[in-house]
């Protein structure tokens, strides 16, 4: 079945690194769901007011797709235990499709977009399908979640001193995300300097004994 | 992007005729994922003995896609109200997928299968990917679900005389998929004799004063 994207996604992420493992876990951050001209049509979002989330389908864009592996070894594994992919919400898969569950800000009537909180989405990642989400059949709290136990706490003590010019929501969405530990599982250098793009710049930090300070955005 | 089925689902339904609107709503019904050879492999299903549920992500095989259309109206709002495709999971959508949420009964390693309960899929549906349920990400009991409005509940007093051919199993799920009344909303003709393809052979039932009774199963 041949897909096409329906809508980008906009955010503050210029590339990979940074974004937390799966939405929800950053409540501060905002981003715009952007139709193509073609769906851009406020008539195909009638009624999603009455919804406080939607399930985003979109395409693991940022990563190269190459031979099919039967195994994976997930971050939350520290990257050395192999387990099923079916198993795993990993992007290397057969079919690059993403999905992710985020509320709905507000929606923009007048531009026909969908302001969202705390997708764990990249800058310009295609977006598939919007589902309006139902609890009824959507939501399972106790549903047991096997090795991926649980959400992934704040580890991190973050600073960000004042002089750093960055607006206050996405002061505040950055912190979060920082508090994370974006850091591959293995990482552990204090004198490493950290890039990261962000809002259209360069986020730079460090990380020791468990504080990530920011030392520069330009 | 192109995507391929990796597996295809097995189940009584042979046509979308009585087919629950959503999954979870019968948890007598029984199928199975059926893996393609290429991804007919034990070890991706490593982990997922630790998971109760899986999402699936399937297409609408049995729907006829022509030309988009913004608004959709859904059998729950009986059919006459347009909403908008966005806030619908209705099948006549861009990209046809659909998002299912459903238990695990048995992971049968032998022959690289998933059994699942309570799919609200037609026998043959093609399968194009199996995530993990995450309760950290994807459950959140209170979300507001606009016009939707909780779980369809059952409806009918269903009766299946014992000399209908029937396995105890069978019967239960026909039982329980029965009660939710599969008629189109507009539909109540007490003379009227409906047909439906399950496992393998058809059943033909009448409905009057919200009692069905099944009348023959050959």
């Amino acid at each position: 079945m041949q897909i096409e994207p329906v809508a980008y996604y906009r955010g503050p992420f210029g590339s990979k690194f940074g974004i937390p493992r799966q939405s929800g876990l950053s409540t501060s951050l905002q981003g715009r769901i952007v139709f193509e001209p073609e769906y851009r049509r406020p008539e195909a979002l009638r009624g999603l007011e009455g919804f406080d989330r939607i399930w985003i389908l979109w395409g693991f864009s940022a990563n190269r797709q190459g031979e099919w592996h039967p195994t994976v070894r997930p971050p939350r594994l520290g990257g050395n235990t192999a387990v099923g992919v079916w198993a795993t919400r990993s992007p290397y898969r057969p079919n690059p499709v993403g999905l992710s569950c985020v509320p709905i800000g507000q929606i923009d009537w007048e531009r026909t977009e969908i302001h969202v909180l705390g997708a764990d989405l990249m800058d310009g990642t295609p977006v598939y399908d919007i589902k309006p989400y139902l609890a009824y059949a959507d939501s399972y709290p106790e549903a047991r979640e096997g090795f991926a136990g649980g959400a992934p706490e704040a580890v991190l003590e973050v600073v960000i001193p004042t002089e750093i010019p960055l607006e206050t929501e996405e002061r505040a969405a950055l912190a979060e995300v920082l508090s994370l530990d974006p850091r591959p599982a293995y990482q552990d250098d204090p004198d490493r300097i950290y890039g990261m793009p962000f809002a259209g710049k360069e986020v730079h930090f460090k990380i020791k004994d468990n504080v990530l300070t920011v030392l520069a955005y330009d």
